[in-house]
């Protein structure tokens, strides 16, 4: 649909070489094309006190899973951007005792040709994309982000 | 109004020991009493690839900060718990570019007679925090979150 597929090895390097806390983590990019990035962590290093998985690490990995799936789609299309985002919210739905991954999508795919033309003609626009965080095959917690992609020679920002 | 100030160095001892990602951010307690937590962070673990406050470390301090004061309080009212978090979510408002702080309060101070009462009859109770996320004397995000405390002697589960 748009183009070449993104290297998952290499958004892998990306986000543990420039995000500390992705290399803490330990993330794994399972797959990154245009419909769908999934990432996976181990549980040891995303723990919380009772040996299940971390909230923060759950809300983490789902920040970033939905970042780069924006990241991935917009690198596909040539579209120098900076990516913000403006709002993440997590439902902790069931408890996680074990590897877990999480999987992006857009909230609709309706939503991405006005989102591109945005950016192209104004340097701006927002999106939103949800992520459904699992384990054992089934949902465990779900994240709606919100993004704002700024044109390349804006000023830079937040970006993840 | 609530008994002992809880140890501000022994909250930061027990959240870098029991949860690693809390040691990867290297947080730090600023204080910790009834009416509020304050947990700072240094940038350096907590970048994203802009080199500012990473979207990630911001939502997950915020949690760890909501928790926090959830546990002092129930600590000092001596009623064996668990926290569990069942919703999160992050406003994002400004980009971070220096050490950061998250300060947790009750979303209203009324809640806490009815969460408690809830919590000893039925051993179950639900409760929500709000928490400000400040860099350089101002407000750069803002996070509302729910928690649900399960009393001793119920099955864990989730805890942050």
């Amino acid at each position: 649909m748009i183009g070449p597929v993104f290297d998952a090895a290499a958004l892998q390097a990306y986000l543990r070489t420039r995000i500390p806390l992705a290399a803490a983590m330990q993330l794994e990019v399972l797959a990154a094309d245009a419909e769908a990035v999934r990432i996976g962590v181990p549980l040891a290093p995303n723990t919380n006190q009772h040996g299940t998985a971390f909230g923060g690490s759950v809300a983490t990995l789902a920040m970033l899973t939905a970042w780069s799936l924006l990241h991935v789609r917009l690198q596909a299309a040539g579209i120098p951007n900076q990516l913000v985002i403006q709002r993440g919210c997590v439902e902790y739905e069931r408890p996680i005792a074990g590897a877990f991954s999480a999987r992006s999508s857009l909230r609709a795919a309706a939503d991405w040709p006005p989102f591109v033309n945005g950016l192209r003609r104004r340097g701006k626009a927002r999106i939103a994309v949800r992520v459904a965080l699992e384990y054992e095959g089934a949902t465990a917690a779900r994240f709606d982000g919100e993004f704002v992609a700024l044109g390349a020679g804006t000023s830079p920002r937040r970006s993840t």
